[in-house]
């Protein structure tokens, strides 16, 4: 997964920034600054690490402007040296070539189209109908079911499952598990059953979509579920059937996103959220970690409603007068009362 | 998907209700207020949607009663729309017809029984002794065990997991992803070590019942975890060993039962919610999504403990003006004795 | 998966305790005091179940020492009832045997080293550089990418995914549809859009790790992410990338933790709960179910964070309470102040 040294000189060459020090140093490998030993390239993003940048073994770094003399190494001066560790390790990590062709143990229907420069892994299952574009990689064991279309670039990891119908944009990361497209919650109450209502929508992703492992993104029961473009979705997210995720947001793991909600463009939304279902939410918004959104969120801003852990004494403690706020707040008005009488008498 | 155009004649013939406009009026297709276009059929829950029926390009709308004089259009007035649309739209929209028969790359053991009538998708395992009932349908990639069995008419999608002994009832649907009977999570400690406990159990699935994408449900440790009939579990829920779900009761997506907890029957269990084990929840309660159960529950009733998000500096206020109750309540009962003692001296 | 009757008199010479009643009584299967009938033996942890040791219909049962006279049936009396029958248990129902070899359709790479007696399931995919230690047992459809290593004695159930270069120990248990080692969630925010940040790190699991279903854990960003030896890990739990987890803790369903955090050793994590990212967790430190962690913990001890459900109109108040909190704080404030003035004024 790693390539040729790169000098500093070559990188600044291509992404930009000051280059203080040998422009000859060559790295092969990136890595922290705790991790780096001799031949790596390693970054600091704030001042607050210091102290590990006077201990790190690494042969160059880079460095934001500020810090430009908190070393005496080779290093590179940037704007964001996190954009730039991202651009550099991609250069140095580049995804695996892969090898076109379908695999021998895979199951292609002849009715799918599937380009030349695609690489179809061992055990995928390809229905008729199905689309793959140019230079799309599927890991082993992918199903995709009838009329399933996938982006030109596109990489779905091993046992990737796409139900039919739906479509995947171009460059799209899907990792293993996950399952696009299963039918979304729908059930009528009837008498006492519960009927269950055809998921007919689809799944439509974006470009440039990534999507974390044995996350679930349901099919719309009637119009289509949407992820629009550059959306990032961690692992072992649930969203559901007619949900719309704009643009450009990010939503971090164990997130569940009830039906028929839309959030906005780049919007942030911390791990383990819970959005009902049925509401809007705008752009630019974020949403803490373990958050609870019950109501449609218009402004951009940030919205929590989570408690911290506490010492269990004290949080049964503190649960106990939240039980209690009703006598309290009684209590309150009760002296209130009492003490506006005692002041009248005077 | 989709079928020969219906007339609403045919519709009421079928369905019931009260056919209000041209009976030869012909849908082919369900869909939204807003989404529809000619041809299609729509249908309005709620006067709340009267913008939307005034504004819709449906053929034809399914109304309530007291909706019956809404609109112009051809509509089909009846109790309970939205049951109603949930059967046109099974008949709209029918299951994919099932070729029967083994596909090429599946490996079924010769000492399973396969009913002739069902249909074993392309990389399917089925190990000896499995029971596999007429007109089941398994999609690509599943996997079951040694005597697990499947009712009548089941459809497991593409890459479920059944382990060994566990058993499916008649009409079950099961999605992509879902692992049923891992060994449930049982360890004593033992020295500093957790010393596994076999889990000998099974899953028991009754007949009807609907699992979502990804759902877990651990076998028993030393009974079984019973699945009644007609329940529904929607995506990423996990079920812990030994618990036991009630007929008929829905659960939505991320929610997670402990071990050993009894749910009744006719419960709606919310989003995210999470169950504690050894408990016991009566017929009839409603969850609230989110909530935590910490004790059993044996009343019908809507039970809650979820805090909606708050602006974020608002919400931080809130949070020390929680950790500072207990200082408040002292506040509180030390105003009182001065209070009480003024009011002696007078 | 049960064995020869067992003769009381064989499990005492075994696995120690003192035996009171038949030696001879012999049993072949392990049951709770509820579930048990003849022929099977059974256990009782607690005073508090001697209602059920009074009606079992087990042959025998294991007590604590406390209990030795609560049953006149033959018994084995020891320190520590569940660990016994944990013990016992696993001589009962001892794994399935697995035939060694390389399944017909599994696809391994010629340039896989697998040890002559490790059983490769129907429809396995291992990649070039792998390597697989004696008696392991993979079970149908396992995925293994590049260069992983499973240690001797490991059993991966059906659909486990194994990404690239990824580590397991001896003996570990990998229940269906896990995924180790897909990317974590690595972005950088450049104008708008997300950077991905390359995921080279590996994960790396220590030996006697268990994994239950569908759980995630994410490669490191440069450096691994660590699971130590005799961890136990339930369903559906999400691991973020560089994240350590210290020998012998445990953590339960649905928990997530967030990337770079540190949990000691012989932790227990309680289901559901969120652990934020970049913190460090002592060891021995218990977190309740549910609980959000969003601060290191040095001390060991429990920590929560969790409100038990209420009854829903009751919750409402709490809650419009919780809301009115700054203005309790405040009117209390007034009536100090109106109170002191009072005081003062005699």
């Amino acid at each position: 997964m790693t390539r040729d040294p790169l000098r500093l000189a070559d990188l600044v060459a291509r992404f930009g920034g000051e280059l203080v020090g040998d422009p000859e140093v060559r790295v092969t490998r990136l890595a922290t600054l705790r991790g780096a030993g001799p031949g790596d390239l390693s970054f600091m993003t704030h001042a607050k690490y210091r102290p590990e940048l006077g201990a790190t073994r690494a042969a160059a770094v880079i460095l934001p402007e500020s810090e430009r003399d908190a070393t005496a190494l080779p290093r590179i001066v940037c704007r964001d040296p996190y954009v730039y560790f991202a651009r550099v390790a991609s250069l140095l990590s580049p995804p695996p070539r892969i090898a076109p062709g379908i695999a021998t143990t895979a199951v292609v229907s002849p009715d799918a189209e599937i380009a030349p420069s695609a690489s179809i892994g061992q055990g995928c299952v390809i229905e008729r109908g199905a689309r793959i574009g140019d230079d799309v990689a599927l890991g082993p064991g992918c199903f995709l079911g009838e009329d399933v279309t996938i982006g030109p670039g596109s990489r779905l990891h091993a046992r990737v499952t796409v139900y039919p119908r739906c479509v995947l944009g171009a460059r799209t990361i899907v990792h293993s598990g996950v399952v696009i497209g299963a039918d979304g919650f729908g059930f009528a109450p009837d008498g006492g059953r519960w009927l269950k209502i055809p998921q007919t929508g689809r799944v439509v992703v974006g470009d440039d979509v990534e999507i974390g492992a044995n996350t679930t993104i349901d099919r719309g029961a009637l119009d289509d579920t949407v992820i629009e473009e550059g959306v990032k979705l961690d692992n072992q997210i649930q969203i559901g059937h007619n949900c719309r995720i704009g643009a450009h947001t990010a939503v971090a793991g164990c997130t569940g996103i009830a039906g028929s909600t839309t959030i906005g463009r780049h919007c942030m939304i911390g791990g383990a959220a819970m959005i009902s279902g049925h509401l809007e939410i705008g752009d630019r918004v974020v949403i803490g970690g373990g958050t609870w959104v019950t109501r449609s969120i218009e402004a951009a801003g940030t919205y929590l409603s989570v408690i911290p852990a506490t010492e269990s004494r004290e949080w049964r403690r503190t649960v106990a007068l939240l039980r209690g706020l009703e006598r309290m707040s009684d209590k309150l008005r009760e002296l209130e009362r009492r003490l506006a009488e005692l002041e009248q008498q005077r």
